[in-house]
């Protein structure tokens, strides 16, 4: 694929391409801008350059010429042909221009303003405990939602939810994926009764020790400079519900939070938005392919993946606190002195319903996204109203996790993501679960000697095979052709369920 | 002016106008990020980003329907009635539109990117004292801003240089301002001797004791917010070059630096942005006037008028270190307690010539303004090539400040502004100056017990009459008509010259 040999249809589309593509990396960092940094002050002329932005993206990617073009490509035999970069750089664009052509510009400037707006009124709502405040915000979002998928088209035998669906995880259905969380849910539930019936709780105190947060911060710049993230092409702020961002080439945002006695939490999203970082640094954003698909992650699912295998495989290793326990001390001061190893790794490894998603165990978070799974599901489908969303989600938070939910700022309020519109998002967290697991398992057969290389905090090798295997292809493979190109497996739960007994049980004195 | 009334072609004209406005306002924040947060990798991605969007902003301003109806607007007489709110929103809507459309989109897209590219430049440039390295970056935005002065056409019996300063200063001409700073230069000349043969310098040791850049700022956040700065609808960040930028009502974000061994300077960049932001603050953005030059500065003369008030009359008066003084001592702890107020408003009322104009005395500056009005003339008129430019920097310096210039980096390259192409421009700071002078006598008149105000840290008053006599005018009125609507005169040097008077002498115990 050398530039000077291919059709001008294609490199006419590739030039539109990235038009687009650099009012999607400025509407970004406008969002990211909105999180970080931006005085209370300017919300409402924010929300008219989100609008703005939004509406001329979507005019760019839902031009006639575009779809002419795309079309001229698909009619070039030398172009399409079977296996190569430019074939499947078609293919995603095809994709991407009939989900966009799908939504009139006025819908999706109403969505960036309310989303923008309904942010907004969630943090106040959220910070009062008062979701009678947010209420009407959030209906207005997810009627506009409703009102997305309906413009997307229900596949036939599906559901509303699953035209959602397949904006984050292409080709996947909601009847698919409750036939992997059903039994998914059944076998933690089994761990979770067997850990609670025989297991030991390890000690955990000693992760709520009060650690200034500017300390806490620069062990997390330690930890994910070894990692491999460059900070000379990217940034770790600060804002409420931690996030990662591309702006293309040299330019990668990540946001953390703290809490001064919660230094597991700070770690824990610092490492998960350093795997997403690591992702979009890895991703070949440089050069020909700038613009196009194949310089984009695959799925939400495949991101996730990278975010918890860095989270959770690596970060409650053994092996990784082995390196890590001693960098801590250094930074931390005499505060965690009298912690070994192996009170560290077990009070990393805990398996305790609790309420916040965010601040959730390994093993429970699943559940926690079980259970936004059906809600959303039911607000899409009509089985559920607004007003009636708190009970809906106590009622079932207690059957899941057994657990009387507070108040809504700790339930149903806790999470950003509807505010956005984002429906049908929560399930690529758990997706990713298992494809972190799935990977994880190969990368060791791969690399006999991984824990040993990171127990001395060397992660080149495991970033070396994340960049060959997953990051460089960008949107040419699908989620499940990577997976089985990288795996030779098709995706199954077994990885994860394995994964987390072999953590969770030793942990438990098991 | 009830929009119920208003016909057709003006509200839609009022549409477009806040169309581009919103396009500006997120061109100020990509900009704003890029000084600020940007990561160094991210410049070349950066520099697409806002070469599209100044070439989106300006197909909007040049849009022919904008111009079509603008011409309606013209012909309406209802709308044009002498003196209304609607024949100054059209008069200055035109203003735009003609220079906007002198201007072909390729221009403004080669610009923005050689106005990104060579900032980063400058920057690398100016840290190793490099010129060779930024001659050929800065050759090629020179040679594109001569482009730009030919194509907006030099006025009859002008020259090319004021077809750059009439979009800074609407109407000013080089010969004009010559004839002002000539014998401004000249009395300051004699000023300096006066001073330099029977006055004995202050002590200024103590303005450079070690004090940490938090506390600094944290005394910044202080005095500006007395001021009356509304930090809930802005910020205050630290760049290379300090500068304020307001992104719409609710959005002003002012920079400032700090040195460690250098307190006075940052409070002054501090103060000086402050001034700006104090404008911004105060245009009527919100509401129907938004997106209309009616809530936009009148020019940077002004701009800069409010800026060296707040940094000059009022900051280096001993009404203001009555009060500021222990405030300063409160946040810098015991480093200052031997500095009484005597001290300190004679340390901050010197006159020496020194290198740095942003780190020089308030009557020496006039001075730098003068070199860089000279240096910038001649590069445009071709009797400067910017090989010439650092012999003819130190020469030039030389004879106006009588000192030889040790290096580029505190030479010709210690400004941005000619990365930026920003040529008619500097003389923009040394209006400031005397129109700030000439509202500081007014004002004083108007307000008979000002000093007592601000000696208890009340600025109230002071920031009323520049809300009511400056900033809620916008554009509606020319910057000659509102110092006469102000002041009631011309413009003149007089105040200017007895404002630095009245602090230098007795500074100097004379």
């Amino acid at each position: 694929m050398t530039p000077a040999t291919q059709a001008a249809h294609y490199t006419d589309l590739v030039s539109m391409a990235r038009k687009s593509w650099t009012l999607g990396s400025i509407a970004a960092l406008v969002s990211w801008d909105q999180e970080t940094y931006m005085p209370e002050g300017g919300a409402a002329a924010r929300a008219e350059q989100s609008s703005l932005i939004a509406r001329l993206a979507h005019e760019e990617h839902t031009h006639d010429r575009r779809g002419e073009l795309i079309a001229e490509c698909e009619g070039d035999a030398e172009l399409m042909q079977d296996g190569t970069e430019t074939a499947a750089c078609v293919r995603e664009m095809r994709r991407d221009y009939d989900l966009a052509t799908k939504l009139p510009s006025d819908l999706v400037a109403a969505l960036a303003k309310a989303q923008s707006e309904t942010q907004e009124i969630w943090k106040h709502a959220r910070e009062k405990d008062d979701f009678k405040s947010f209420a009407p915000a959030l209906e207005n979002v997810l009627s506009l939602t409703r009102e997305k998928a309906q413009c997307y088209g229900v596949p036939a035998g599906g559901e509303l939810y699953d035209a959602l669906l397949n904006e984050y995880e292409p080709g996947a259905t909601a009847k698919e994926i409750e036939a992997v969380f059903t039994p998914l849910g059944e076998r933690l539930s089994a761990l979770i009764a067997d850990i609670t019936a025989n297991g030991t709780p390890p000690a955990i105190d000693f992760l709520y020790r009060s650690i200034p947060t500017e300390k806490q911060h620069a062990f997390g710049r330690t930890v994910t400079a070894a990692f491999g993230f460059d900070y000379n092409k990217g940034r770790l702020d600060t804002t409420t519900h931690p996030f990662c961002s591309g702006f293309g080439a040299g330019d990668t945002r990540m946001t953390t939070r703290y809490s001064e006695t919660n230094f597991p939490d700070a770690i824990g999203s610092t490492m998960h938005e350093c795997g997403h970082g690591l992702y979009e640094q890895g991703l070949p954003k440089e050069g020909e392919h700038c613009g196009t698909p194949l310089a984009e992650a695959v799925s939400l699912g495949i991101h996730e993946s990278q975010s918890r295998m860095w989270e959770n495989m690596v970060g409650r290793s053994r092996a990784f606190w082995s390196w890590a326990l001693p960098e801590a001390k250094k930074t931390f001061g005499t505060v965690i002195d009298d912690v070994d190893l192996d009170m560290m790794v077990k009070g990393m490894n805990t398996c305790t319903p609790s309420f916040i998603r965010v601040e959730s165990d390994e093993p429970t978070y699943n559940l926690h996204v079980m259970l936004r799974f059906g809600i959303e599901r039911a607000l899409m489908s009509g089985d559920l109203s607004v007003n009636d969303l708190p009970d809906a989600w106590n009622a079932r938070f207690k059957e899941l996790l057994g657990l009387d939910v507070p108040n809504d700022a700790q339930g149903c309020m806790q999470d950003v993501h509807w505010s956005f519109g984002l429906v049908g998002y929560f399930p690529t967290y758990t997706l990713g679960n298992l494809y972190a697991a799935q990977f994880w398992e190969t990368i060791n057969e791969q690399i006999p000697d991984l824990d040993e290389q990171i127990a001395r905090g060397d992660f080149a090798s495991l970033l070396a095979w994340c960049r060959t295997n997953i990051h460089q292809h960008g949107r040419r493979y699908s989620a499940s052709e990577l997976c089985m190109r990288a795996t030779g497996k098709e995706l199954s739960a077994d990885p994860l369920l394995r994964h987390l007994e072999s953590r969770v049980k030793p942990a438990y004195g098991m």
